[in-house]
Formats: structure tokens, C-alpha cells, sequence
């Protein structure tokens, strides 16, 4: 069963928050700047995180899994914006 | 009925950055770099997006409100993390 995910991260250099960046988008939409929200099962979950701790220093890096529950509980995300419009950069996707 | 929020945003100046982190703070948890969890009425919403329209430029800022709920349903929130340790910042607070 997939879980729903914000993941956000803080990421000190440069060419490692390039890799996170790349890593996320494998897994989710991309919100804004360093904030994803991404729909996960278990083993997806694994592997993501696997591929994060390869690319991070763990003692100066860090990235937030926030758990918001069953996938199909979620219901429509209403995102409103102030500013900038927000435009849904990917369309909403699943990895298979 | 309070509502929750993750509220991101995405300040190009570190003036305004600074003033809209301020913002943040008084109606919600930090939980990262620009990532807050608020939870929020109508009124202390309308009130939190006045103050940052005043201080944000619209056309090059980004401020985004994603809805995730009534705030009685949220149910305990997990947060996990990879690399440094997530200690929450602010205990959990509703503006009165």
C-alpha cells in the first residue's frame, strides 16, 4: 500500500543537492525549491532512502520524510500560492 | 475549524526571507529551511497571507499553502530522517 510523503531537504554543497534533486524526482512531484511530495510503497521507500544516504553527509545534510498517511486517503491536494503562480512541474506519477 | 498547512516558500531577496521566516514562526512549526506546519482557522489564514503579501515581492517570490486537511483528523504526525536528526524546533502551538 503507498504512503503519502512531503520530503524536503537541506542539502550543504552544491553537486550533492544536485543528486538529491535528481534522486527525488525518480520518486515524486516536485513542489517547490527543496520540497517534494511523493506516493510510496514500502520497497520504494527502501530504495529511495538507500540512494539518499549514498549521496549525503550524514553529518551536515539532512532530509525530512513527513508521513501524511495512506496514499488513497490523501484526497484532491489543494495548493494555493502567493507570488509566483504554482504550476504543478510534473504531472502527478506513480513509479511502476 | 483549523485547517493543516505545510507552507513552503521560495524568497529570492535575504531581507524578505528573513521577514517572511519571522511570519512563519508566529503561526506555526519550523520544521526546515522554508518548510512550516501550521494550523490555521480562516481568519488566522487570511490574517498570516496578508502580512506576506505585504512584505513579498509578487513577481519574483513564491509563498505556497498546501492544504493537507482538518486539523482534527491529521492524526499524529511521523517525521523521519536521513543525516542530521530532526528535533522539532517549536513544540506543536495554535495561535490563540
Amino acid at each position: 500500500m503507498r504512503r503519502n510523503f512531503f520530503v524536503t531537504y537541506d542539502i550543504c554543497d552544491p553537486k550533492r543537492l544536485r543528486k538529491v534533486f535528481k534522486i527525488c524526482k525518480g520518486y515524486g512531484i516536485h513542489l517547490q525549491l527543496s520540497v517534494f511530495e511523493c506516493d510510496l510503497t514500502e520497497t520504494e521507500k527502501v530504495q529511495f532512502e538507500t540512494k539518499l544516504k549514498e549521496v549525503i553527509h550524514h553529518d551536515e545534510d539532512q532530509v525530512l520524510f513527513v508521513d501524511l498517511g495512506v496514499s488513497h486517503a490523501r484526497g484532491e491536494r489543494t495548493v494555493s500560492s502567493i507570488g509566483l503562480q504554482y504550476s504543478k512541474m510534473d504531472a502527478p506519477c506513480f513509479v511502476v
